[in-house]
């Protein structure tokens, strides 16, 4: 087991009807007033909007509100909210809604101390303090909500690039599972595909966490068991709170203690499908790499994938437990290859150059240019 | 699944060579000086002591010592080193030891803004503020490095009792695996059982955090597991590692996430029977009392204690499950009966008053005197 540090200062206040504290804690907090940022307007609908408006003109908050933030969310708006958030001279970041949302306003906090946000995700400018950032999640599976991470498209460069810092974690992020109730079974399914990656990232690392890997696997099973669930019964309260709790644990720093860093081979590709389309959701760019990615390093490594076939697919065999693990990833009806998601074969060449910015990617299997090629034509 | 509120500000460094780290850590928070608080020696031996000071040393902080915290920690001790932080005018305190230091540290940080500290254990006054806390653990079990809790007995009145505060958690926390290296195996097994005995009281309260129950499970196999490995070879790193690391989680807040709190009913008896035998171990106390207080209640509510026959044991029937459970701590050396503790038959009634303060005791599963007194003697 590999030395570390872990501090994970965010608080969570989770569950049915816990909006309200929102204003009070920002009160007690010293905040007078914050920049309130969203998405395209699910929040109206699903009833989040008008709690926080209540608890925080309750509390005497005043705010403003910069909406628009999308899947795949993009630097122009970004530097857009930063301008605003200058000029209202806010005194911290509220954000409501999805990952998404939550990544804009983290580079939103961070980018009111900087020259320029993006000079943060291309190493030219190091984050040295952000705004204190307050989060009501109303889509799981970022894990966002309680992690100092933060990933940005740069349309004009096709770059979906990510920013990792100790200032951004959220101070306090509201977790109230009932608001994700009226989603689409697709974006669920998209948010636990998107956890379900972020543990395999660490997963294959390495073999000596031992308490990192069983709980892996306690996260890994309760995720596919609640998307179950939830696949026949929306409503159901008490799956979508396990699942959002799984989500949250997914990528909070427990997934990844003692291992010598994941392997993020597959979000790297993921990004380069979502940066040149943005129409691709993350959780399902994901579904049509990663069971590829793990058939093709079986290959190679089997004995590394033999624990994950028997603990979470019970089989014996590898190739059999991707077999499993794809047709899951369809049942909750994500592609699960990379014609699924027209992808055109004329565009790998593309997508291989927009990956290989180094010679090798994967921090734990290093792939090649070749080696990527094959992966690509084995997901395609 | 229950909402709850989770917030762990404790920073952990873990792992071989970072205690180097303390001073300079400390250091950075603006610390000047600090109390250190020791036990009866054993950090001279293993090497903690001598890294302690040379890291204070070479951060140029000050310090005084104050030694002999015994386990059972005992009110009295505390009460003299808060008047030894309070003349010395220490700035924070330093922990270097297992849980019993670390809870006589957090009285003394808390009690130096009271009028007395038992005040706080007796609910009598309110903890409002504390000084910073650092410790150095060289002893998993007690999950005291990163939570808020200290149990502390005064002798003069036989009260083996707890506080619980949000401004006890340790500021920051260094574990050190490789430190336990050198302990004899019964302080390990009693450690490993302080652990289990965390996860168990909150692992029976309700079925419905089902992240929380599997991830409880992934903790008490890998516990039950590291501790048969270190029975068999003491300096197997990995395993002291993923141990400590297991013992930490056990009861860092996310063991009971979403419950209806925990039962700790075999908290309060133990505490009775080291109040009164301050030479018990509280882990080997816990043994004597928890797989008859399971045994006792299968019988009553059997099917609360089927998913833990069959996920830890691997057992369809509860009573099968109990006989593997007390075997394994048999195993380990550890005594699993009030008998093997020297406890005489003619001390039962002085230890049911002792616990039946209230009219019942448990959170979960309610018992009342003449319930606990057959419990008493199944596990005699």
């Amino acid at each position: 087991m590999e030395s570390f540090t872990f501090h994970n200062p965010t608080q969570i206040i989770f569950g049915k009807n816990q909006l309200s504290q929102l204003g009070a804690q920002m009160h007690k907090d010293g905040i007078q007033n914050c920049i309130l940022i969203a998405g395209r307007g699910s929040i109206r609908k699903n009833g989040a909007y008008d709690q926080v408006i209540d608890s925080l003109e309750k509390a005497g908050i005043k705010y403003t509100e910069a909406w628009g933030v999308e899947a795949n969310p993009r630097l122009a708006l970004a530097r857009e909210i930063i301008a605003q958030a200058k000029e209202f001279g806010a005194q911290a970041v509220l954000a409501v809604g999805g990952g998404s949302v939550l990544d804009t306003a983290k580079a939103v906090a961070a980018g009111l101390y900087l020259k320029d946000i993006w000079n943060a995700f291309i190493r030219k400018e190091m984050i040295k303090q952000a705004l204190p950032l307050y989060t009501v999640l109303t889509l799981s599976g970022t894990g966002s909500e309680m992690n100092g991470n933060a990933v940005i498209t740069n349309i004009d460069t096709s770059q979906k690039w990510s920013i990792s810092s100790p200032f951004i974690y959220p101070r306090l992020s509201i977790i109230d599972p009932s608001f994700q109730s009226t989603l689409p079974f697709k974006q669920t399914a998209n948010g636990a595909m998107d956890a379900i990656s972020h543990i395999l990232e660490f997963y294959f690392a390495d073999e000596k966490p031992i308490v990192t890997l069983t709980i892996n696997e306690a996260l890994l099973r309760t995720i596919t068991d609640m998307t179950d669930l939830l696949q026949k019964d929306p409503l159901d309260y008490n799956a979508r709170a396990n699942l959002a709790w799984s989500a949250t644990l997914a990528l909070n720093g427990l997934s990844g203690i003692g291992m010598k860093g994941g392997d993020w081979a597959c979000h790297g590709i993921e990004h380069a499908l979502s940066a040149l389309h943005p129409e691709i959701s993350h959780g399902e760019g994901l579904a049509a790499i990663f069971p590829a990615w793990i058939e093709y390093l079986s290959e190679k490594e089997p004995s590394r994938f033999l624990r994950w076939a028997k603990c979470i697919w019970n089989e014996e065999s590898v190739s059999l437990a991707v077999r499993r693990f794809r047709s899951k990833l369809q049942s909750w009806g994500l592609a699960t290859s990379l014609r699924d998601l027209s992808i055109k074969p004329d565009e790998l060449d593309q997508i291989l150059d927009m990956i290989m910015v180094t010679p090798t990617i994967g921090g734990v299997f290093k792939l090649n240019k070749e080696e990527l090629r094959s992966l690509l034509m084995l997901a395609y």
